[in-house]
């Protein structure tokens, strides 16, 4: 690979709210020589997920982005050259590939990728059979632990998680609320994905038809927002009510999250907040794929993918997210695969 | 019991904020007649909790009190007449008996009372045996499940809940920190109830003193105020950190809840945070009752009472939990037993 360029988006400033390209700079230097033991992955695609902000910021769940490295993202890549014997070129890897063109891996992230199986498209690896969808089903059947005839209500209900989340909630029996931004949406909502309602928060009062399209109350609320939304939420749950605390998005791009009003009516409906980390589930994915795989082959899951294309449109194809733009699961696709996939 | 007087407290508007002695309105009444299957209780004990408050205001777990009626409270009488062949007169019965000196029980109230145990004194029955300590030992053991090595928080920790709770804790092999108001709290809460720490909020700064003698982070915190400590908690909870919401209050006197900023640490650590009423567990009090009563008999759980006396004084004495002026159970002592108790 001697003579290629990587090109890569390197963290060198922190951000203080929303992120802009000013936190990166775009760097081209040559491909990275191939050690024994190691192998080339040539990125093809990245995922866009609201986590990737707090990845600049500050220590969470994982270690921030030291400054000076490519930005962390989830994507697929393809090996292009190994001296590994246990890949081959053209091997499809999906995990940790970072913002760049290539990305060499050996023993000290190894763990960071892992083989995409053989008969489900690339892209969906990154969404439905990714973690959008591991968190989607853990989230509604282990935290939310939803039961047939139950109110579910999901923000961002358009987005990765929270249209699968809806729609994994319609098949356990629930009455499915989305929330989300714009007619278009709601209307695929309803129309396409079979939520019961989708309300748009842009032009409607959330509140207000929470209480007309809930009229016995939230049992479990699916919350990848936070904010005046949760507020709006709390005020309407039922006794033992469940809310899955999935993401905080209205409060990743301030520095300040907006402050919760009314949890205290989780004493009297002896109701049940609680946040999640998707990687937890990792022993148990093999449930989660088997079950998503199943309800897709019956044509009941349907995942909408929202597709940039371009490696230098990287930090604004992650701000759709904060924007509101996406619709459906973001992605970026940055090179199409150069060598034949082996069957 | 013709010729005798009824003294009440009756309610006559409901509070705004926190309540004062012009939302009731003292009565005195003669003694109503008791027909046959009812009988008369002459009230000799009465509790102060802080979900009065909410009685008196809006319709919560329980409906609200009616305007007109004698304020709802936990309390012990005394048979002192009986047309009901189960029930003789020096009997001693505890439940919801009301701010005033006599209630007549019939088929309509006879579930709200209950037999004080022969062996237990009667105000232990309203705190350490009562809803008191099994709030405490519910909220420590089921919704905190806090285990031996963890960091256990408590807030009102001088409190009646609290100071049992803390206990509980302690005897589960927990670090124990208690947060309470002023110097002679504190130095009882390590001297007496065996605390590690006590923390005092109107001299010390909550914030950091966590941090201080917190150095491992915390696993459950049992609160019983909600609002800036509740928020100072969150910043500092542990992976997997349950936040038990016993109570809130310090919102239970303002028409709005301080708002909770820091709730969003609940996604990356994992952390529950949930409410629990007392009386779900009702089924379960038997399992309680005996660990309480065997802890105690060891000499290892302290019960502090607080004792004012006078029905005149009900109003203000319960006003005191609002202020923080109580120190241990609370509770209102308005008559002595006039019967001999039968053994």
């Amino acid at each position: 690979m001697l003579g290629r360029t990587n090109r890569q988006w390197i963290l060198v400033q922190r951000p203080e709210g929303m992120f802009s390209e000013e936190n990166f700079k775009w760097v081209e230097s040559p491909v990275p020589s191939v050690k024994d033991g190691e192998f080339l992955l040539r990125n093809l695609w990245l995922s866009c997920d609201p986590t990737q902000m707090g990845w600049m910021k500050v220590d969470t769940y994982v270690p921030k982005v030291p400054l000076g490295e490519a930005m962390r993202a989830f994507g697929i890549g393809e090996v292009v050259e190994s001296r590994n014997s246990g890949f081959r070129v053209g091997d499809l890897l999906a995990g940790l590939i970072g913002w760049q063109d290539y990305v060499v891996i050996g023993v000290d992230n190894l763990n960071a990728v892992q083989r995409v199986p053989p008969n489900v498209p690339p892209e969906l690896t990154l969404s439905l059979f990714g973690l959008t969808g591991m968190t989607a089903y853990f989230g509604v059947t282990d935290i939310g632990k939803v039961a047939a005839g139950e109110t579910f209500v999901v923000s961002s209900a358009a987005g990765a998680v929270g249209s699968i989340a809806g729609q994994i909630a319609k098949i356990h029996g629930a009455h499915v609320v989305g929330i989300a931004g714009g007619r278009a949406k709601c209307d695929w909502l309803r129309k396409e994905a079979g939520f019961d309602v989708a309300i748009d928060y842009r032009s409607e009062k959330v509140g207000s038809r929470l209480s007309e399209v809930c009229p016995n109350g939230i049992d479990v609320y699916f919350d990848n927002v936070g904010g005046e939304i949760l507020d709006d939420v709390l005020t309407r749950i039922n006794l033992h009510a469940r809310i899955v605390l999935c993401g905080a998005i209205s409060g990743y791009a301030s520095r300040q999250y907006r402050a919760l009003t009314n949890y205290y009516t989780l004493i009297g409906k002896r109701g049940r907040m609680e946040g999640f980390i998707i990687l937890d589930y990792a022993p148990r994915f093999g449930e989660a794929a088997k079950a998503l795989a199943g309800w897709s082959a019956e044509g009941r899951l349907k995942q909408k993918l929202d597709i940039a294309v371009g490696l230098e449109n990287a930090p604004k194809t992650l701000a759709r997210l904060f924007h509101g733009e996406n619709f459906g699961k973001q992605l970026l696709k940055i090179a199409d695969p150069a060598e034949r996939r082996p069957s």
